[in-house]
């Protein structure tokens, strides 16, 4: 049985998703979504994520973790500011020696939905029915748990 | 007297340099960089900086940090990388409630040279001689160093 934290980082709204994966069997743990104050020093929006992250792992232990590969942005500045949140993001795990994998959104779309070209809506659809019914928090959670889905799936069902 | 750390942050290799500064006479305190293994996984290399970055917090206690502004690299995957190690460098005063103030890197050149379009090598010396004659580990440190300096110039010289 492996603990998947799923990560979808964003500075103004980091989602986060805990599910545990025996074989092809899922089980939803815990999701949530770490919203930050747009007026706060960038320090302090940074500080709220990374104390945040640290306070779930530490409340469900997770065994493995995993986020999107980060894509390019049409704009510049949306691109910094992600990268900035991934980077406090991925310093989370990594400071509990927690081992990070990364997958490009085709892959999720391809493990939630079957195709890499599936819509938002259906990755929403399929982490419900994949979980049982569950109603994640929002849609900053809900791709969390899509991304910790990924994972489970490619680890027991390996693919180029 | 104020202590500033100066950051300059990069996944390969992160610049800091910590001074002091007492209306116009500054002293430097000390300085460093993080080198990273570029075949270690992502989050391992940025929480060596994260890690480090604090034991210098705790040995040296500054009580204001500064860092430039991001810039627009030619190359995306640059930005991309270069963001996620200033996320993680931003984060480190954050946790500690330490102020930090950011500077376009022009506002770096007048501090220091006396010009906007001044050479990185004119800041480079001006480094030296503004902190009697001080040796700066490598060019990431003297940067560090060159960022404190522009802090505690435009705190005691405030220029629109």
């Amino acid at each position: 049985m492996v603990r998947i934290l799923g990560l979808d980082p964003s500075r103004a709204s980091t989602g986060w998703g805990v599910i545990d994966a025996e074989n092809n069997r899922l089980k939803y743990v815990a999701d949530g979504f770490i919203k930050t104050d747009p007026k706060a020093p960038l320090e302090e929006r940074l500080s709220l994520i990374y104390r945040t992250l640290c306070e779930v792992i530490e409340a469900y232990h997770p065994t493995e973790a995993s986020i999107e590969v980060i894509f390019l942005n049409d704009n510049p500045m949306s691109t910094i500011k992600l990268s900035e949140a991934r980077g406090v993001v991925v310093l989370a795990p990594g400071m509990y020696q927690i081992p990070l994998f990364e997958y490009e959104p085709s892959k999720v779309k391809k493990a939630l939905v079957g195709t890499g070209q599936a819509l938002k809506t259906q990755v929403e659809t399929m982490v419900k029915v994949l979980l049982a019914g569950v109603k994640p928090k929002n849609n900053d959670s809900s791709d969390a748990l899509a991304i910790a889905i990924t994972h489970a799936h490619f680890k027991t069902n390996p693919v180029k």
